[in-house]
């Protein structure tokens, strides 16, 4: 399995947002979107051994929880008004703390990292980490932020994590997981 | 410098096309869209270094090739709003064979491929060429195909030049732009 785990600072966490405002009204939902294109899209196929999480820490009602799952992911078009409208839909969906689908392969819940580091214990993307050409055993989670840098609070609860980096030039969080599984497709997936 | 050459098959060649549907009315101009936001975009950063030339091919009026030069280019965000915006724009401008500048460092001209390969000799990216990991002097230049493989034309007019994989795995265009940059990253600019 192949998991991204991507933290949305600002974007929204109710559906009540505009797919023509996605930079602004919606928090930067649109790199949300990037980073669920990067982690599905192969040329006419999905990655159906792929999972990505988005952590949505916007307003009205954070934090809440998407899931995404590649082996029942339906409806995704590589745009981003198409991952915005999935998003959208789940997060219309009234939900507690286990997840509930809203369209085919795509999850709501409350609750943010905590729950996901309970769970699982995720790389960190970081330009000051192990290059990932080097790391013998590569992991198979991958924790990256939006266009913000981590908060305090995460830098803290994330501290233990092995740090991974994709080369010297610092990339956008939708960049960074291709080139992951690039790095991953050289190698086979990992096994957890 | 670093060159990215994209033909968009169907891509249309005027700027009456919406926003809200570029995978349809606009001939997957979103696939463009992105292709422009892959070969510019670092963290909190433009590549400077990079051109990204879109020839397209679609209605009324083919073919266009459309140019964004790093070195010039402003007004860009990256979601495909804002490049698909810019395109617009240069489409709405009236053209010959020379590039005219629409916007800051976004330029339109008439004519397509030939004209590119008469400056250029790109590489072709294909999942059947030499790995990327295994040349020793990366090429400047590369050509790549929107969602649609490339014509017998095509095919025809670039079966000399070298073919470069990025991998195991058949990518789409942008993610495919986002590991050679990669390499070009972990290697310095190419002198060309």
């Amino acid at each position: 399995m192949k998991r991204f785990i991507i933290i949305g600072h600002r974007a929204r966490t109710d559906g009540d947002f505009s797919l023509n405002d996605m930079p602004g009204g919606a928090g930067r939902m649109d790199v949300l979107c990037r980073c669920v294109n990067a982690s599905f899209f192969l040329s006419h196929d999905l990655r159906r051994d792929a999972e990505c999480y988005l952590v949505l820490l916007g307003e009205p009602d954070a934090p809440k929880t998407l899931l995404f799952r590649g082996d029942a992911l339906r409806y995704l078009s590589p745009d981003e008004r198409s991952a915005g409208s999935l998003i959208k839909k789940a997060l219309a969906l009234p939900c507690d703390e286990e997840f509930r689908e809203s369209t085919p392969g795509v999850f709501v819940r409350r609750g943010g990292l905590e729950q996901i580091l309970a769970a699982y214990s995720p790389a960190i993307l970081d330009e000051n980490g192990t290059d990932i050409r080097d790391i013998e055993e590569l992991p198979s989670a991958y924790l990256l932020s939006d266009h913000q840098n981590f908060s305090e609070s995460e830098c803290a609860a994330t501290e233990h994590l092995q740090q991974v980096s994709v080369g010297p030039a610092v990339l956008h969080a939708d960049h960074t997981i291709t080139v992951v599984l690039n790095e991953m497709d050289r190698r086979g997936t990992p096994s957890e």
